[in-house]
């Protein structure tokens, strides 16, 4: 980039960090909790806002009905002749119990540089700075069109987001696409995903009678449905190793080459970096590459919480009458989650015949390429922006969406995010910061200029 | 009894009816709950009120202060001569989440001749029929002196009973005692339970991490202290069949007796009648011979709830940071809490070093006789009152002060209760009725009379 438009883009980026601000609190002020049924009306809210922003900026936007959450499209589109480029990000949010935060979830607090609010950093914060780099592209004659795509669905797994693509692919139509939802190594390492794991969420329930009962009455006779479940999860998998014991469960796991592994540790991943960023005492390893392929190429069984029986202080000598395992397992390709929900299923019934099995949310792992010219321009815009080369790692978590846009656009995809370690994605004191943003709007805008070039 | 005194009594009973339930009113709309410090407040007012009513009634009452919760001591003491009987009833309560009642917990609702609200049958109702009853023997001259023990503390396992006792040994002095605290077989069979089960309630904590996270993000190589505490209660014991593997767990246990046995079985104990009492819908055996040894002579290992993660609706993919599983062991005797506590230490700590073990309340198995002159009295007095032999059972439940008596003060100890499995102890929508309360008061009036002959 010839040092004009070096200094220019500096000083645009410089400027519109008060209207970043405030259009970032505004959207994270809304709390469009996609899980809770009750936030509906933010869900809503938060779509007319991403409108009116993207037409603020001079873009074209327009809400798309869905089965479900609407999705939000839009961009900027001029040059018929140039490439044109599919932004994908989400705007509904994960929940967030604002008694365990620093402050309010849903009322954006800005602390020097740091943006604290659910949803600052997945993904609202990395959605702005793609339309603060298209609206600059545009303005800048970059011959690139930009497409977005704001999904309202991401939190959980995009269920109408693949009938949303076919029933809009004209709208949809481009040369490439970009996801914009994933996380770097450290601050100091950029990086570029190139595979995501899938997931298979479940729900096991039992109950053994109509209410909570005394457990000097009836315990030893009564079924202990806490128990149970316990026991049950214990035969599902062990969980100091993590290693899964139901059948047919690894069936496709592709192991990843040597590569790929020696990729990994060499993508500065530390384990002592994890531990930090993740505020995690221990783990179930210390030694990096097992650490590494942990995370991002071997599946998981994951109990989420355990709800029934007695939560308050101290002990209430009950026995429980309802007990619910929440689950998910997370996958690696080729492993299919219908399969592993068969194969799921099939080990409880078998160990557990009055277990009853809710499916929940179901998502396919996506492996990518990671060498290409759409890869090299990505590499090339994190240089530009960051200074520093981005590693080739995969994402540990699922987004629903890609490999939907994968089978339904078959356009090449390349994964460009801002999110940090340290932001806590999903956790409490969700963050962003101005760097990221600010580096990401240079990032985007560069990312456009080399696509522009690409034949 | 002559006719003339039963005409009388019976009208006395009746006259009682009103200022029953407005007493009984008074006391379980004071949410007493010995369990949340909060409530201290509430825990003193029942004491205070407590000392009102039995001097309202003509008796002499006191608040006598403990290192925990005050004990309210009184009673109708007038014929030094005559024979002393001292009867132990608890006003502190059960806790109760008003969400998930028919109506609120702490005001009571009468229903014609049932009393809705929690407390009433565990243990305000039965300690006011004793009261009621006393006053009544004491107008009438029956040749006994009866002294009531109110403890604030039985639902936290009596931490400061016994030293209450050892202090107040005088004041206490008696012949012979009665625990006024038990539940019938069924409403159609009073039972006289001779033994107790004993407790030792545990914590095991384990924190992993500062705060949740996301399971995409760090599932494989984040440890779950949700799942190795599923483990770990798993390895503790088979929640199918209750059966626990910890070594040294059963030492000391004694099986009953043949004929001891055959008394359960015999005292019209029936798998039916026990889960329509308790709305269980399956319990860990069909066999109405295994399940009473289950219930009043067998230990168990209960998990009454696991706190951490997510409990909200749905599956929400974070990781949890910390776990905290809720157990406690029912015991018999022979077996000594310390000893299994020492147990299951040494147990956890070999399979799971990192889990921080927490004790709670504890309690000794009591199991005292069920032949002689008190026995008999208490039989005859079920009889006079409700015109059905009472039968001869343990309880499953614990009350940790009995021990404490049998200790400090070294005399009989008869089981006159009024429960009926129906009313819900520590359950929702606890209860009692007039049925139990008025045919209490006339069994407790019987009593005083037999016992007044017993050499």
């Amino acid at each position: 980039m010839p040092v004009d438009s070096k200094t220019e883009l500096t000083q645009y980026v410089s400027d519109s960090r008060q209207g970043y601000e405030a259009d970032l609190k505004t959207l994270v002020d809304l709390a469009g909790v996609s899980m809770d049924p009750e936030r509906k009306a933010e869900i809503l809210r938060t779509a007319d806002c991403a409108v009116s922003l993207i037409k603020r900026m001079g873009g074209e936007a327009e809400i798309v009905q869905t089965n479900g959450n609407p999705v939000v499209i839009g961009g900027f589109v001029s040059d018929k002749s140039a490439p044109t480029v599919l932004v994908y990000n989400h705007l509904d949010v994960q929940p967030a119990d604002a008694d365990e935060w620093k402050s309010q979830p849903f009322s954006m607090s800005v602390d020097g540089d740091t943006y604290r609010g659910r949803g600052s950093t997945d993904d609202k914060g990395p959605a702005l700075a793609v339309l603060y780099a298209a609206a600059y592209a545009h303005k800048n004659k970059i011959a690139v069109n930009v497409k977005f795509v704001w999904e309202l669905e991401e939190e959980i797994g995009s269920p109408n987001f693949e009938e949303f693509l076919k029933q809009n692919k004209e709208k949809l139509a481009c040369d490439s696409v970009v996801i914009s939802d994933t996380i770097w190594v450290s601050r100091e390492r950029p990086a570029i995903p190139y595979g995501l794991r899938g997931l298979q969420g479940v729900l096991l329930k039992l109950k053994t009678g109509n209410k909570d009962v005394h457990s000097g009455l009836t315990g030893g006779l009564a079924r202990n449905p806490i128990a149970e479940l316990c026991q049950l999860i214990d035969q599902c998998h062990d969980a100091k190793t993590g290693k899964v014991n139901i059948p047919g469960f690894y069936d496709g796991a592709r192991e990843p080459s040597d590569e790929e592994a020696s990729q990994f540790v060499k993508s500065g991943f530390s384990i002592d970096g994890f531990k930090k960023a993740h505020e995690l005492i221990s783990l179930r390893t210390d030694d990096a590459k097992d650490g590494s392929l942990r995370i991002w190429a071997k599946p998981t069984f994951e109990v989420h919480g355990i709800s029934g029986g007695y939560q308050g202080p101290g002990v209430k000598t009950i026995v429980p009458y309802q007990a619910e395992a929440k689950i998910s397992m997370r996958l690696v390709s080729d492993q299919d989650p219908e399969k592993v929900f068969q194969a799921f299923s099939k080990f409880v019934k078998e160990k557990a015949p009055d277990v009853i099995i809710e499916k929940e949310g179901s998502l396919k792992p996506f492996l990518g390429e990671f060498k290409g010219p759409f890869a090299d321009a990505a590499v090339g815009a994190m240089k530009d922006a960051f200074g520093v080369e981005p590693a080739f790692t995969r994402e540990g978590g699922s987004i629903g969406a890609v490999v939907s846009m994968k089978e339904v656009l078959g356009k090449p995809i390349v994964f460009l995010g801002l999110s940090l370690p340290e932001h806590g994605y999903h956790a409490v004191n969700e963050n962003f910061d101005w760097q990221q943003a600010s580096g990401g709007i240079k990032m985007f805008v560069a990312y456009f200029g080399r696509l522009a070039k690409i034949k």
